[in-house]
């Protein structure tokens, strides 16, 4: 019992979530080897001796979506002993909220966009994964704006308000919404309005905070209070 | 370079911090092997094939502190290729704020709790891994009340104050400290107040949520919203 081997294998998975088409939506690959081959999982590989967590994350994420120059999160490590079905593999995940238009994203028959709320069957404990960084995700929100990162750099209260919706998976109360958020560190006011024909115009806002996923923050490890 | 083994050795190692005389402290133990030999560390072992992380973590913790009985949360995978002067390993750290009282923790000379201001040298990366702890704990504080895990059942505002002023290690102005604090979901105003002979008694309060690390809530996996 005590000489049980104590040698593992040690992947990263990373979930990649955006808003799009007014969902929230997942970055998953098709799988081309055995186990689950065919199935749909969230981009993964193997840690290489050489290298850190964070790194294998980034290289891994690059290598298999060319999604590169975006700040990883450590999500959580997962090893239950038959979470695969031949090894015995322990996953640390990683997680990202993007604005998919930062990111240079192709898609094709093997990478594509799937709306978290209708996920194809997925391989290993990939939708336990991903529905471990929705919940996160939900938790924070109700504590500090992570959802400004999925928000253009000036944003409507009411495109906030959609942005939370989606993520909380429910309807929040206008007023209400609105009475909390405008007290938020961070939020300013701007002196601009949204143009929008059908409508009147909304005032827009912005968050002085660097935004994290964006581009144009390359790398910057910001320490959150979120 | 793509030939590199993929396995790797993988520990838990426990971060458990407790509020006693007066001080923020951390329970070590002295490792009686090498690497580190004579060293402190926080508790840690290897994960056995056939159990899951948590599961290492628990056994982990009472074979080497006899602490049973107690909500660990996985903290932060370390994965650094030079964490360990002689193999590959990589560590999932978990973590708990205790009341020390709740716990039957024997300290002798080899296990001992130590000041987390005043640390002896650690073995392999465990001061950083304190640290990490230390710092996802203030960043909580700042959202909910996790310090009430370190409190009594019935406590008074100037004992929660003193808590959070240890864990965020500074002072807190008192009157806003309260302003913000009594909004807190959950804590109630009792119609009870503290004996003490040197003060005039102070009001005390509760709070309604489950004691996550208390014995009388054993392995009760709260969802928290903190």
């Amino acid at each position: 019992m005590f000489n049980e081997i104590k040698t593992h294998e040690i992947t990263v998975d990373i979930v990649i979530l955006t808003i799009k088409d007014d969902a929230l939506q997942a970055l998953l690959v098709k799988r081309n080897n055995e186990p689950f081959k065919d199935k749909w999982a969230i981009p993964g590989g193997y840690v290489r001796m050489s290298e850190n967590l964070d790194e294998a994350a980034m290289r891994v994420l690059k290598e298999k979506t060319n999604v590169d120059n975006i700040y990883l999160e450590q999500l959580y490590t997962f090893g239950d002993p038959l979470r695969h079905p031949v090894s015995r593999v322990i996953t640390c995940a990683y997680f990202a909220l993007i604005r998919a238009e930062d990111f240079d994203v192709v898609t094709t028959a093997e990478l594509a966009w799937h709306k978290v709320s209708d996920l194809p069957p997925l391989a290993f404990d990939h939708k336990e994964i991903i529905q471990y960084s929705l919940k996160r995700t939900r938790e924070r929100l109700e504590m500090c704006p992570v959802a400004y990162q999925l928000l253009n750099e000036k944003f409507t209260l009411t495109e906030m308000q959609k942005a939370y919706e989606m993520i909380m998976e429910k309807k929040l109360d206008k007023r209400n919404f609105r009475k909390k958020v405008i007290t938020t560190d961070g939020l300013r006011e701007l002196n601009e309005f949204s143009k929008s024909s059908s409508k009147r115009p909304a005032r827009l806002y912005t968050f002085d905070n660097i935004k994290l996923n964006s581009k144009r923050a390359h790398f910057i490890k910001k320490e959150t209070k979120c």
